[in-house]
């Protein structure tokens, strides 16, 4: 089934943007036509074309069906973008097909990554949800300094110093993952002593991402592949 | 700790190839000069250059430490290659991080891919295995009809039809992964009904692979990211 993505739902009606729509036109798709659309809130909706614009498309909703999130847990990912953007583009299309909720991009100690595009990263968000057959966009939230997020009690954070550390099979041995999860992954060059001594201060929990070296976002990635693969 | 790649081991005599060794003359390394190395089959060698040559470099080892494989299990995906040669490549670059033995590249029904480039794929494995501080090498077998592929009793299938399937935490959750374990994946298109009934028939696991619909590359890496978080 062909799905598209809309932007706006208020009531019974919709509309596509300017990207859905090329992608409509692409597909010969006309006013009076039928079309399947998800909103990456839960809701599977039945639409009728009622116009075709330049950059834009209104839609009838004539059903609307909601779709209750499958996950008994919530992923928060806080991950420092790596230099290269393909690198953490592909991390979010990959971890958006498995399942998470929030991403937050971080500025660590050791980041050389400043920017990045939002936009973009949100078109491949979409893609991903659409590819996948899922009906929950993650909130990507962009990039902040990370002594200004705001951090849960019993974080988990990824680091490849010495210091206490567990496996997620080790955290979650008596129970699958239930609840609201943050997990920092850092840097390409790690994040710094002092970030990782006050990690441990404020009740943060070391994470062991098993016996090899991961890339930055393949260490993103293997959290929300071991976060469904343990629920 | 800057680490080469040795092709041939003998004794006390190793060498590197063109490629590592266009690397070690970017790096000035010259003659006389000690490096670190792995021949991706356990060994962790010290050893002086002896002769730099055009796309050759001899070198004499002076230390030869081996190091004992930690995983408790070995994995052999037999996989699809994507049409897209990047997402199949990317795959291997993360299996290679988190762990993984064999990989096959298979014909099925539906596949669409008919040639794979083995020596990009071997230099990408080589640079991820340098990259993540592993010491072997999975072995990699190139693209081969799923009916000349040897099937082990019991290996696994994912697939996204209808039928028997459960996740690897329902498989493994009892004792961690420990033996040998086949996991095939198929193509964009997945396995044919008529693929999927054989492998019912001579004992094949189907395997559920989380409540997405996952792309082959991303389900590949699923499986090696899963064997190690539950291992």
């Amino acid at each position: 089934m062909q799905l598209f993505f809309c932007h706006t739902l208020n009531g019974s009606n919709a509309s596509l943007n300017d990207e859905e729509s090329r992608h409509l036109k692409v597909l010969r798709k006309q006013v009076g036509d039928s079309i399947a659309c998800i909103d990456g809130k839960g809701n599977l909706l039945k639409c009728t074309i009622l116009k075709i614009g330049k950059d834009h498309t209104d839609l009838q909703v004539d059903d609307c069906q909601f779709m209750p999130l499958e996950r008994k847990y919530a992923l928060h990912l806080l991950i420092a973008p790596t230099k290269n953007n393909e690198r953490i583009e592909w991390m979010l299309e990959k971890a958006v097909e498995c399942g998470i909720d929030v991403i937050t991009f971080i500025e660590t100690d050791h980041s050389e990554k400043h920017r990045i595009n939002m936009s973009r990263l949100e078109r491949i968000a979409i893609s991903a949800l659409k590819q996948s057959g899922r009906y929950y966009l993650p909130e990507i939230q962009s990039l902040q300094k990370l002594s200004d997020v705001q951090l849960e009690p019993c974080f988990f954070f990824a680091h490849c110093a010495e210091g206490n550390k567990n496996t997620l099979k080790d955290y979650f041995a008596q129970q699958s993952p239930q609840g609201n999860y943050q997990v920092l992954i850092g840097p390409e060059g790690d994040f710094s002593s002092a970030e990782i001594d006050r990690f441990y201060k404020i009740g943060g929990q070391g994470l062991s991402l098993g016996t090899g070296r991961l890339r930055t976002e393949t260490a993103g990635l293997y959290i929300a592949m071991t976060f469904s693969a343990l629920s």
